[in-house]
């Protein structure tokens, strides 16, 4: 059987077709606009649902289950989204709210798990029992596979990967504290210190590249400069891989997965940071061996839908 | 029915009978003297487990099981030591070891694991399915209890806790990082700091206790140097606290376990520890909520024997 996969973010809702070993079969999308209320919201999920069975020329027999990935803290055995800073959307029943507008079984987890058992089920991580995936975007979002399942803490709120500290006292983060993981690890962390190169070196390419305007500087910017052999960017590269390799030790260390799976737009970088990484980490695991896999995601943005749609074949 | 359970140390083997609740029957203690071979100390381990049963009126049909905990690298379904540092043992087969003597079922398991398990069948972490057992010691031991089973990684080395960086570049560690969580959280750290206090603060009670001898200079000098007044004391242990509070914080971010449960000599200092530490946690805490618990282990230096005799319940 078919079953839909939902990625409620706070710009976009995304809705895909998935069959059951994880394919993605279609996808649409259409804008969130959450200031509506969630009523309006999951009212445009139910539709964005039926117009995608609709328009594949399915019906909702040929589907098994909807499966929600949410930006928040989530209870998925009580199917309630607890706290969603981004939507501003607290204390749901999401199982009730999709229900008033179609009836199939609802699964729902945090979309940073959604990405992780994605990538698990049908992606970089698949067939390991044990894996730890990690977005690098404008913070440093996690999902932790335990035991071929989803592991999310006893309260629904592990995998703040992005807020373990690194340096105590460092960078300050948003969360209030200092040194944490993302204030280093981020694409944002990246721009930043791309941005403070740059103003230091003149010469530097990337200014080229961003044809004089700083703004224009993204996480892509840096290693396009290094390519073209500009030294600044790459130490600023060297510098950001270090800081990074320091955190996923760190989580190798504690949790020691079978497989890290690195996403992002930075981790399409592929070996040009893979490689570093894992040599930094050899040299600085503990037992002297590393054995966990450090690799990029396969997935790309479509692995929340994925995960989302696979939800059910977790019970 | 009853089981055994051996903790093997570097200077000592533990061995006690524990009932079916976990509870600590009788035991008794042997010196390991690892340098003699591993043969010489697994014919130990099994006369001392035999004469434990026949001096405490038993047979060996009255038991279940040995688990025995190993300080080392330990692949518990093969029932394999892969390396154990302090003994200088390699790639042994624990069972077959064994069962040249005695004729029980085998259960190994890492023996911070195995102290966490004891945590949690009959101690501090009981009824919780995830927790984190940390022992402030010489270093910074820890065991994962995930979903009510140990955890150990996808190579059998997670929970290295205490080689997880808070401050990189930081205070050198053993292990050849810098800024390891055990360099600041380690019994050692905290002796160490004592000490370094004590030189720059003649005046300090610290002098005191030790008798004018900083190498008798213990974890508790300073805990009871405090509790006397003194300032330098003070300072030493609330900045020992923030740094150990940085790390638990950190393990909480990423795992989010139920309960933390702190171990060793430190840890029996109680509430005059834990309540700054909740504080500060509560303080730093990524959702502002602390809903993992802090609290003191309870079966001290039986954990790892009641653990490992209830490695069989595991299964």
């Amino acid at each position: 059987m078919l079953s839909l996969g939902v990625d409620l973010g706070g710009t976009k809702i995304a809705c895909g077709i998935i069959n059951e070993t994880g394919q993605l079969i279609q996808k649409k999308s259409i804008e969130t606009l959450s200031g509506r209320g969630h009523e309006a919201v999951f009212k445009d999920i139910a539709e964005l649902c039926q117009n995608l069975i609709k328009e594949n020329g399915y019906t909702i027999q040929d589907f098994s289950s909807i499966g929600i990935g949410l930006p928040g803290v989530v209870n998925p055995e009580k199917k309630e989204l607890i706290f969603a800073a981004n939507l501003n959307f607290r204390d749901l029943n999401i199982e009730s709210e999709i229900k008033k507008h179609i009836d199939l079984p609802i699964f729902i987890e945090n979309d940073a798990n959604c990405a992780a058992f994605g990538e698990y089920f049908a992606g970089a991580s698949k067939n390991f029992e044990n894996s730890v995936t990690i977005t690098l975007g404008t913070g440093v979002g996690c999902g932790i596979i335990i035991n071929k399942k989803i592991y999310s803490g006893g309260f629904f709120g592990a995998g703040e990967i992005g807020h373990h500290v690194i340096i105590v006292g460092g960078e300050q983060c948003n969360c209030g504290r200092k040194g944490c993981f993302e204030t280093y690890a981020s694409a944002t962390a990246l721009i930043r210190e791309t941005k403070e190169a740059a103003k230091k070196c003149k010469e530097s390419l990337i200014w080229h590249i961003c044809g004089g305007d700083i703004e224009k500087i993204t996480a892509k910017t840096c290693f396009d400069a290094k390519d073209m052999g500009d030294e600044t960017a790459s130490k600023v590269i060297d510098n950001y891989l270090f800081y990074l390799t320091e955190g996923l030790l760190n989580i190798t260390h504690i949790l020691q997965p079978e497989i890290i799976v690195l996403g992002g737009g930075i981790a399409a970088q592929g070996e040009k940071i893979l490689t570093p990484i894992r040599k930094m980490m050899t040299k600085h695991i503990y037992s002297g061996i590393l054995e966990t896999k450090i690799v990029s995601a396969e997935l790309g943005n479509d692995a929340g839908i994925v995960g989302a749609a696979m939800l059910y074949a977790q019970q």
